[in-house]
Formats: structure tokens, sequence, C-alpha cells
């Protein structure tokens, strides 16, 4: 039964794509900004939780009832379902009869995604998130309570003596302006601007706003860090911790079911181990598997013990790069020529350092070229040159060096290189056919084919070696990166969704030549003379997914938020400012403070990083072999 | 001799203050905006050459030549006298044969400060700054690369595209214009702005600066907290290693010095060991000193070995308040009354949770009445009802506790309460004989009156426990804070100098009343239509010390930074930029970072605080006791 319920797992692993794909679409088409009429998006929400459905059912016949009943996902993702269908029910007959509905279930659509058996990455992040909410929670009382003093103070000082803003409304006369003014200052959004008309009445008053920029911008924002921080460590420890015994406790298992008795103590022997081996990892080839053998049977015993056998698994994760010495495939095919005098004098070459550097002057030159007018014709035959001598470069190299190697799945910058120049050359060669046609001028081909030039700069990056480290570190924590990038996702979608329901159309851009008359106003005359229009600020509105999700971008970036947050305020209701500082609060505070910490932590363990004993143990075998 | 040298060093330990003041008065009298001729500028700068030239003199009189000759402070402060003459004298010439001179040497002043023998903790800050450079080179020349490379494609982009900004000038045209726009989206400062004409034409140009901001303004600035973090972690770690060798070195001596035979080991005797202790630190009472001993003589010989005497130095360092438990002086001068079951009702509600719920409550309530209009009489009168509570609590606490340990110096909140409060009752005395005899109603003492009420809420956060423990922690950081304050007064200071020298009077501020033709574009026409001055930021400006130093501030916080730095490069020229980018890289990329590095570590500290062996002793004998 265990087996079959495996099996069945292992299949709908494989299904999980097609799900993935189907829930994407929808979450995709149920906010385009296309007219979708309700009902065209009506079947995709019922395939979607049909699909949702169906996946439950499955998982409640294979799995035991009481291991499905228990597990919080499933449960999560039945509720998740009933509310949809709840909502689609409501709205469905509030729209019959004419009225307005709301549908508040999309905010619950990406918890699917984080609630599947496959959003572990997901999961972990928002478990860690929750956990630092309460330790955050005390801090930001403390803040929220800091600002309130501070906002009073600014009433009482500033409230009675008729300054005017730069664009002449009052300045600090009601308490809960004050207090988004200085929330904002805190962001520093409207740092100079909030102080000038004090300022500029007293130097003494500079001093009120530099004392809440210090404790609350600076202290403050830095002790949000701390906590936050400090948390994502503890989570990390208690995590490893936990993968670790369970590791532990599943190897200890596996030993039990294969061991031998072997005198008097129970061994593993080495034909049981490299059956297990092969069944757990296919892919690793049998001198790797060997190499590993014999680091674990470190006296070549033919068994190992139990510590040995529980290495294992850490033995399996140290990635080891079997460079084959291949011969290359000219020599095999004309091997006198590859031979000759000439031939090694070319290879020796392009293995030189002066190789290297002449191809850094190259760029180098190449950059200034780029730099220049475009227009000009000698510039764009000069272009060809270049290209001519970025190929040479390639075919050089894979003269001298063998493919397979050089084209190995580590070999970062051979694929970067290549790829940029082929493309790089198949975009020249259309932009130029389609000009000398004159047929159809294209600027997005020229577009491509400028980006792919400068893209073939960065190459001059991996020339130096503490450039490379740093490179480095930044593509290993690429991964989970991408996971964090998930988790904003999640995030900006819920935002989305909201700002979609309370700001649509509100806020519209009108191109340039538009006949509309209130074009230049956003479509909107309550904005006439706002810092949003006058800014031209109309394109970030919440109409569709995409511009919502760029918002919320800008949003997340800080700078001028309160003239955006503003803008939607002035469109719909005071009230609306929640939204704007809620999200700050969650994206900005404790978000982006939790990938500060996840770089720092990255790059942490990159500087102190010291081989374990394993990896030694191992480069140690390698150098004995 | 070395007896002498000690004494002599300790004399102008004491005379340094005078010299600090002294040193002081020049640096801002020396750079005053109030029409202080050179003339009169020139004494005061003679003076302070005089006064470190007297200092020098005296310093090679009472250290050997050799030790003298070896401290590059020494070498340092000379060269700097030697500077400051050459300055004086040529510009002394210039000015009387009416050319016009740079007074270069007044950027080298601050250093006077760095480098005499009571600066060592700013010392101490340039060095670890000093050693994060090398590191943060490699990485802020990879930053600089990605900007070049983004603001090469932005140009080939959008260049020929005919785009115009919110003000109708041409958008990316000029690469440098560009490399500086691309700088300022780094810091955010121009976020969606200098999206907006590429995003109004199509979405697809927003990924060209979502990805720059992912990768400059996240990543990268991430890198560069944790280079500086991680240096800053390094540095503290060196420097506590040094200051512990140092120390054991310094007691090793000390034991030498001391030590007695007994048996087969050498000892200190415990009234060798109290006279030390009373001659090293006179203020610890004999019962403080007692405890100390019975913790180094753990088994009560009358003598300690080596590594107990050691100990000594850490154990000094060991805060212990001594709670006399002193009887109430009312109860020693009315023992009668004071006992009476009346006043132990007092005592005990006083002691009881309930008083400080209740003072809670009326903090609340009064905090409302502050919010309201204070210019109905009404209410002008329930301020004297709170004042009258607030008397009345610190008097009844004042005959619960004992005055001497209310007013304990450990119990800031007592001392916090009593000044405000007392401060309060005498300026609003003051305001109401000023309103009654009507002679001058002065806005100045009102605002006092306000500060302090308001500052008597912020007693409300000592009620809670939670605050209470990240406040001390913001308290205890506070010492290590100051230095860093003076960190950046120093660096301030510098660029204030050099900012004076380049843009002094070429902004100015008049009052709204002014009849100066120019008074709306800052005194200069040039500024005319400027984002500087439609902002109002006139009175951002280098003419005086003071208004540099808020500048400078605002240049910090970043935002709209680059409105006043196009406002400066307006009236005087492009290249001026330099100096506001360096600015940013210096204190906002490094400084602001060790700052948030500094805040991180504190915090890390009290979160994984754990007891020392030494405390735990403490504790135990003092329960044993």
């Amino acid at each position: 039964l265990a087996l079959q319920a495996v099996q069945s797992l292992g299949n709908a692993h494989h299904h999980i794509y097609l799900y993935y794909c189907g829930s994407c679409t929808c979450l995709v088409r149920g906010t385009c900004s296309f007219p979708v009429a309700y009902m065209g998006d009506l079947p995709c929400r019922v395939c979607l939780s049909l699909v949702f459905t169906g996946r439950l059912v499955h998982y409640a016949k294979v799995i035991p009832p009481w291991k499905f009943w228990k597990d919080a996902k499933n449960i999560c993702i039945m509720v998740i379902i009933l509310l949809t269908l709840i909502d689609m029910i409501i709205y469905g007959s509030l729209k019959m009869t004419g009225y307005y509905g709301v549908r508040w279930s999309r905010v619950l659509r990406p918890l699917f995604l984080v609630n599947i058996t496959e959003g572990r990455l997901i999961r972990r992040s928002f478990r860690s998130i929750r956990n630092t909410l309460t330790q955050v929670l005390y801090v930001f009382l403390l803040f929220l309570f800091s600002i309130l003093m501070f906002s009073l103070m600014g009433l009482k000082l500033f409230g009675k003596r008729n300054f005017e803003t730069s664009d002449g409304k009052p300045y600090f006369t009601n308490y809960l302006d004050i207090l988004f003014d200085m929330y904002v200052l805190v962001t520093t959004a409207n740092s100079p601007d909030v102080m000038m008309p004090a300022y500029d009445f007293s130097v003494w008053f500079s001093v009120f706003f530099i004392l809440f920029i210090v404790v609350n911008t600076y202290i403050f924002m830095s002790v949000f860090l701390a906590v936050v921080y400090n948390n994502y460590k503890k989570h990390l420890k208690d995590e490893v911790k936990k993968l670790v015994r369970v590791k532990r406790y599943k190897m200890v298992k596996a030993f039990e079911i294969l061991k031998v008795l072997m005198g008097n103590e129970y061994v593993i022997m080495q034909s049981d181990w490299n059956q297990l081996v092969r069944m757990v990892d296919p892919s690793i080839s049998s001198s790797h598997r060997e190499l590993l053998w014999s680091v674990s049977d470190d006296s070549q015993n033919g068994y190992i013990g139990k510590f040995a056998f529980i290495q294992l698994s850490d033995l399996l994760n140290i990635k080891v790069i079997t460079l084959k010495s291949r011969v290359h495939p000219l020599k095999m095919c004309l091997p006198r020529l590859y031979s000759s005098a000439a031939s090694r004098v070319i290879r020796h070459a392009v293995q030189h350092k002066a190789f290297v550097f002449f191809y850094d002057f190259i760029i180098l030159v190449n950059a200034i070229f780029i730099g220049l007018d475009e227009e000009n014709s000698l510039l764009s035959s000069v272009e060809w040159v270049f290209l001519g001598f970025y190929l040479l470069e390639i075919v050089l190299k894979l003269y001298t060096y063998e493919p397979r190697s050089f084209f190995a799945r580590h070999q970062f910058w051979n694929w970067f290189d290549t790829t940029v120049i082929i493309a790089a050359l198949l975009a020249t060669i259309i932009n130029m056919t389609l000009i000398s046609t004159e047929v159809y001028n294209s600027r997005e081909v020229l577009d491509i084919v400028f980006i792919l030039r400068v893209l073939r700069l960065i190459r001059i990056v991996d020339s130096i070696k503490r450039f490379r480290a740093i490179i480095n570190t930044l593509i290993n924590i690429g991964p989970t990166m991408i996971n964090f990038g998930q988790l904003i996702l999640v995030v900006y979608y819920i935002f989305a969704v909201i700002g979609m329901e309370v700001f649509k159309n509100k806020i519209k851009f009108y191109n340039s030549n538009s006949s509309e008359p209130l074009s230049e106003f956003c479509g909107n005359d309550i904005l006439k003379d706002s810092a949003f229009v006058k800014s031209k600020y109309c394109k970030n509105n919440f109409n569709n997914i995409v511009s919502s999700f760029i918002l919320l971008l800008e949003l997340t970036v800080v700078n001028q938020w309160h003239v955006l947050a503003t803008g939607f305020t002035m469109v719909t209701h005071v009230a609306a400012r929640t939204f704007f500082v809620v999200f700050h609060i969650i994206v900005v505070i404790i978000i982006i403070n939790i990938f500060i910490a996840f770089v720092l932590e990255a790059f942490f363990v990159e500087y102190t990083v010291e081989k374990c004993d394993l990896q030694t143990s191992i480069e140690k075998k390698i150098q004995e072999l």
C-alpha cells in the first residue's frame, strides 16, 4: 500500500507542471485588462477550482486518511476552494440582479500556489516571516509611538504659525495629515520639502526634523533590520538543524535495513553500498563512486561502519567536477595537421596571457565605438570588424580546447560569450537585410542588436580575479533569490488584486496625441494641479496586472511613493492611504529587510567559508590517486 | 623619569578640555557667516596653531625622544601646523596684493582633533574605515562598471527616440548626463520620474529600469553593507583581541611587582590587593571591594594566585549597583506619623500596580487634551489639573521610596520624570505671568511648554516591559553612538569647508518680504525655472557652517539630493556634481553602512547576551551573602 502511495505521488509530481501552467494562465487571465466579460473569466475560475479539487481527491485516495486530514495544506486548499465557490455564487447572483460585487476571493488565489506540496520553499519563507512578526511588533509599536509623539509636537510647534508649503497649502495643521507626512519622512520620500517652511522661518526648527530623522529613519530602521536579520539567522539555524536530524534519522533507518554482522559489529558491504548509490543517483560515474567509497572506507576493509555510512548523504552533496582529459576531435581526424608546428604555435598563443589582454583591449575599444553615433556608415562597418574578432576568438578557443569541456555545464562564461556573439551576429544580419531591402526598418531589431552589443562588454569582468569572486557569490545565491522573487510575486499579487478592486480605472493613461479632453489630468479632473499629474504619473495605475506590478515596484523603491499615494487618495478617499502605508510596512520594512539579511548572510558564508572535513578528505584522496 | 612622564601626561590631560574649547571656538568662528574680516579670523588661527605647537613642545619635553618621533600622531600634527602656516602666509600675501586665495588648510583642521592623544576613539573609527576601503573598492568598481554598462545601453535604447522628460528636456541623449541620472537612480532619488518617458512609450522599457534597480539598488547596496559589516566585525574582533592581550600583559607585569612567595608559588596578599584596588578606583565602596575579593579568593585563603589576580581587571568592569537599604528620612524625623495606618495605606497604594495603571490612564487622557486646541481657556485650566496630578505622583513616590535611592544614578526614568515636570511647571508659570502682565506674549516660551508637555507622555513607554528592553539597548549603545557622531561631524566639517569654499554666496536666501529683485530665484537668475527654486530650497546653501551642516544632512538622507546638486551645478559648473557624488559615496555608502553595522552588532550582542562566568560567580556570591 505504501509503495502504491509513493508511486501515485510520483505520478502526481509529473503532472504538477500542467497544474501550474493551468493555474498561472488563470491567475493572469482572471486579472487581465482586456475586456474579458465576467462570464469569460468564469470558466477559467471554475476550471482552476476543478483542477485543485481533482488534485485533492487524488491525494485523498492515495494518502492514508489520518495523514491526509493531519496535513494543514489540504485543509487550507479545501477552505480556499469553498470560499472561492461561495464568492463565485454571490458575485454571480449580485451581477445578475444588477448590483456591484467585489470578487474578494481573488486575493486567496496565490494561496493555492503556496499550499500545494511543491510550494515548500515559499511556505518556508512565509513561515520565516510569520516568526519574525511577533518580534517586529514590539519595535513597530515603539516606532509608531515615536511618530505619534513627534507628530503631536509638530502640531503644537507649527500648527498656529500659519506657515505654508511650497504649493501654498497650510502646513502642519491637521493631526492625521501630519502623521502621514511624518511617516513619509521616515521613508525619506519628502525629505527636505517637509522641513523647508519651518526651516525658512528659523534654523532651530530644523533640529526637530533632524532629531526625527536620526531617531526614526536611522535608528529605528536599523533596529528593524537587526530584528529581522536576527530572526532570519535563528530560523535558518533551526531549519538546518531539523534537516540534519531528519537526514540522520533516515540514514540510520537505511543502515538498519542494509546492515550485515561482521565480527562483533554491524557493517555495510561495498556491494550493497554500490547498489544503493547507483539507485540514489544514477548520474554518478563509476570513478566518482569509487572515489566516494575510498573516502568512506579509509582503511580499505571492503566494508564500512555506521558512522562512515551516515556520512554518505553529505558526501553525495559535495560537487565533484569530473574533468575528462578528452582528446581534441581534430587530433583524431587530422593528427598530422593538428600536431604541426604552426598549429602548436597557434594553440600556445591562445593559451598565453597576452591573448586575454589583447581581447580585453579590443572590448575597451569596442566600448568607445558603441558609445559613438551609430548612424555613421563607417562605424557600422567597424562593427563587422569587431564581430569578426569575437568570432575568431571563439573559433580559436574551440581549436585549442576540447569542445565538450569548453561547453561543460560549469563553464558559465563560455556559454555566455558564445550565445551573445552568435545572437549578435544573427541580429546584425537580420537588421542589415531589413535595411537593405528597405521593406521594414525595425527599431526593435536594432534595440536587440544594441543590447547584445553592450552585453558583449560584460565579458571584461571575467578577466579580473577579484570581480570573478564577487560575481560567483552572486551567481551562487541566484537560486535562493528566485525563491525570494516568488515570495515577492505572491505578496505583490495580493496587493495588486486589492489595488485593482479599489482603484481600477480611477486613473487612466492617454497617449500624448489623444483627443480625450481629460487626457492631461489622467482622465480625472480631481487631479488637476496635483503633483501626480505634474510629474506625469498617469501610467502608474492599477488598471491591469502588469501596470499594477510596476506601480508596486515603484512603491517598493519608496521614492515619490507619497505622490503616488496622494494621487490615488484624491480620486478615492483619504482612507486609501492605509493601503499604501500597509504595503510599505509589509514589503519595505519586513520583506526587503529579509532580502538584505539574506544577501548579508550569503556573503558572510562566502567570506568565512572553511572547507568541512569531508571536503578536505576528498581533496586529499584525489591528490593521492 | 618614567613617573615624571606619566605625571606630565596627567597634567596635560587636565588641560585638554581647555585645548578642546579653544580649538572648537576656532573651528566655528573661522567658518562663521558673520562678517568677520580675514584679519579678524587670523588671531584665532594663529592662536590655534600656537596652542597645538605648545602642546607638541610640552610633549617633546616629557616624552623620551625616540618615543616622540615614533608616534605618527606627533609627526602628523607638525605637518598640519606647517601646512597651516604656509597657507596663512600664501593667503595673506595674495589677499594683500589683491588676488583671490583659497584657504585650503581649513580642510586640515579637523585632523587636529583626530590626531591628539584624546581622539583615540575617532582615530579607531578612521582606521576601521581605512581598512574597509580596499575591500569596498572592488565591489565599487564592479558597481561602477554595472552603471557604465546600463548607461550605455540606455543611451543606445532611448537616445534616438526623441523622448522628453516631464519638463520638456531631451531624454537620455548625453552619456555623462545619463551616467549621473543612473547614479541618482541607484540612490532611488529620481525613481519613477527617470523611467516615466520610456515607460509611457512602452511597458517593455520598464524592464530595463527594473533590472537596473534590482541589480544596483538592491543587490549592490546590500553587498556594500555586507562588505562593510563583515569588515566591521573583523576589525572589532581584532581590536578586542588586542585590548585583551594588552590588559593581560599589564596585569602580569603588576603581578610580577606585587607577588610574594607563599609555599612554592607566588601569590598576592589581600592587603596589597586592597591597596591596589583603592588606588585604581577610589570610588569603589569597601563592601563592593570585599565582594570582589571573596569572588577572587574563592577558598578564603587570604591570598590569591596569578590567575585570580589577572581576572581583577574584568571584575572591575562588572557593574555592581550598591542598593543601600536606607531608612526614609521622614521615618527618622516623624516615626509615629510615618508608621501610622493612614501612612501605610498610602505607601501600599503607591506600590500597587493599579497606581501605575492609573497614571498611564491619566497620561493617555492628557495626550488627547494636548491634541486639542490650546486657545480654549477651559483646556488651559485643565493643564493645571494634569500638572497637579504629576506633581502629586512625584510627591507620593518620594514619600514612599527613600529619596536618595529614588534619585540614584541608574534611575533614568525618575530623573527624566522629575526634570520634565518641574521644567513644565516653571515654563507654564512663566508663560502665565507673561500672558497676564500682557507685556510680552512669547511664542518661544509657549514652544518650550508644548515640548515639555509632549515629552511627559514618553513616560508611558516605561510601563511596558518589552519597550523598556528595547530602549535600554538603545541607551546602552548611546556612548558609542556619540563617538560615531564625532566621526560624522569630522567628515561633515571637511565637506562643509570645501562646499563653503566653492559654493559660498552663489545661492542666497531672502525672507519672503524681501525687496531684492532676485529673491525668488535665490539671488541668482540662472536658477529661474529650476526644480531647486520651484521646491523653494534657497535656504539649503553653503553660506555658513550651520546651513552647510543641515544641507549635508539632507544630502545624507539622500532624497532630492539630485535637485540640490543640480541647483549648485547650475550656478557653478557641471564638474560640481563630483562633490555631491563623492559625498554620497563616502557618507551614505561607507559611513552610514558602518552605522547600520554597528546598530546590528549592538542588537545581536543584546539578543545573545550570555552572562560570562565571572558575572555569574559574582551573582552567586551575592546570593550567598
